[in-house]
């Protein structure tokens, strides 16, 4: 069986790829970097836990795109350009080869993620080694440095990855959750509720089929992080978050930093059921969902055009009232659910 | 029992504390920081598992210092003055208002870190508000900022804390592993050995009595990260490490950093037995280790005066030999181990 360090060589280690916004990259107390001048950096992480936030069963590569990616996406709801990511990865007891002393990073990268009664492949390194391919396919697509990390062993179906991302941001121009103006409109990019689909079909909740499957499947596999929008609304949105929660959830974050409230007229929102559900409700779709004066409409509307991504005005900005949130259908009924959501989907 | 948010809101919310270097701390999808100017950021990651790296039974309030202070240590080896930190943190589900959905960071910090059966008391805060008076104390103690985190549960027994620290050097004065040089002396600071002899004595392998149990005692609860000596050594020392994983072990990291060997003659090197081995490789005491030229002699011994820190010349850098690290008794014979060590210790 191949060493813990004979793995982490074999599918972790870049000995050619540049590191263009790096110093010093793993195998020192700690990684080297210098942002550019008159920058500020956006922080942000996360934890990714086996049984919570991914399956045993996950594919590796996907899993791997989706760690990054949903961390990429905290970047694009603040208008960040990405730059630099650390992963920490916690391995289940199984995986013999994974010493018990802890901390070192040679290159700072997981060895092993599943129990071995499951995946016996995951010792000779297929496992690995799918898991790296995912993740380094989006660190390259979106330029990201992999700049140290730390790997440790724990208890199986434990499996925890712990990943931390940094961006540069002109002074200033971060998109922040709180500046949301009565009177705003709200956007809300691509398809939300796809990755709830895609769930409840795999759970067995409902039966997508086609082309719909496939882009549902996609939005909850390969969350693609809309990190070219959020540097486009800089100077446009007057606030914005990535929807990871729900549509709802998240916009009652937006409300909550600004002490408004709002109305919803979703243009393209499902007639009824899951469908409906999913879109008001369903999380892990990491769309951007953001606030501008209507006065940027046709600025928005360029943006769409130009990044060939759909941005749907789906509301207004009210003064407070008791209900946070209202949703109307197309003839104007009052369709607001009794709660945020999330029924379906826990 | 409270509630998870109850919990946050009362240990971890610092309504008062301005954050000195941060412009927006947590409650966005990320923080933002504004660097100085013309520095580097020092970036590191530091997993510490229940189990691995911390008993279940650890004192909270200790563990809680310790989970800051030894990623201090590597700011401190890097020779870099701590400004952020984030903190992830995966929690039992025996805590039942853990929420399975993951991802929200209002505070960014801990809930309960206990199984319930060993700590009833968790779940009305005394565990998790120990906790965070030790991890407050040390961030207060070094000036860092707490700047974002995410909290979210996992399975018993798997308790896990993700620290993600970040200081800032100025430009080419990080210190590296990598700049030993043929002919420079060995320096470590403090008293190695001291923490596992600590941790000996807790697991009943040897008895220690009075201040020197305290001391040992100290060292492996409550690590000193040598910041200021770390600052002091910037344009002194050739190269620097913090001992971590051992004295061999960490010097063995300096010596293939440059290709070259070492000979050690340490003047305080207890003369057998568990304290020699517990001096030569015991992990967790966070002393620096580092190289300098022989003339640079003067200005560390007057470093260690100023800091009233003992620094002591243990040994000298060598070309290459097959041997990487030979030690050496007072009388000149050769006791080196035939392991880098810890055999006491795993």
């Amino acid at each position: 069986m191949a060493s813990e360090f004979e793995l982490i060589a074999k599918h972790f280690t870049r000995p050619s790829r540049p590191l263009h916004h790096t110093e010093l990259g793993v195998g020192d107390d700690g990684a080297l970097v210098r942002p550019a001048a008159n920058c500020e950096l956006v922080i942000s992480t996360d934890l990714l836990v086996e049984g919570t936030h991914f399956f045993s069963e996950a594919e590796p590569e996907s899993l791997g795109w989706k760690t990054l990616a949903v961390n990429l996406s905290d970047m694009a709801a603040m208008g960040a350009v990405p730059r630099w990511v650390t992963l920490g990865c916690v391995l289940c007891n199984e995986f013999n080869s994974v010493p018990s002393s802890g901390h070192f990073r040679p290159v700072g990268l997981p060895v092993s993620t599943a129990p071995t009664d499951k995946f016996a492949h995951s010792t000779d390194g297929g496992w690995l080694a799918a898991f790296a391919r995912g993740f380094f396919a989006c660190a390259d697509r979106y330029g990201v440095d992999l700049i140290g990390g730390d790997t440790t062993r724990g208890p199986a179906g434990a499996t925890t990855f712990s990943v931390t991302i940094f961006g540069e941001v002109p002074r200033g121009q971060a998109l922040l959750r709180s500046g949301a103006q009565i009177g705003d409109h709200i956007w809300v990019s691509g398809y939300p509720g796809r990755a709830a689909l895609g769930l409840a079909h795999l759970q067995g909740r409902t039966v997508l089929q086609g082309c719909h499957l496939d882009e549902c499947l996609a939005a909850l596999h390969r969350p693609i992080p809309r990190l070219e929008l959020g540097l486009a609304l800089r100077g446009i949105a007057s606030s914005a978050i990535d929807v990871s929660d729900g549509l709802l959830a998240d916009l009652g974050h937006i409300l909550d930093a600004a002490n408004v409230s709002a109305h919803l007229r979703i243009p393209d929102l499902p007639d009824a059921g899951l469908a409906r559900d999913a879109y008001l409700a369903g999380g892990d779709d990491y769309e951007l969902l953001f606030t501008a004066a209507p006065t940027r409409a046709d600025e928005i509307l360029a943006c769409a055009e130009q990044l060939k991504l759909p941005l749907r005005d789906i509301g207004t900005v009210l003064a407070a009232t008791g209900d946070k949130v209202k949703v109307f259908d197309r003839q104007g009924f009052d369709i607001t659910p009794a709660r945020r959501g999330f029924d379906h989907f826990e």
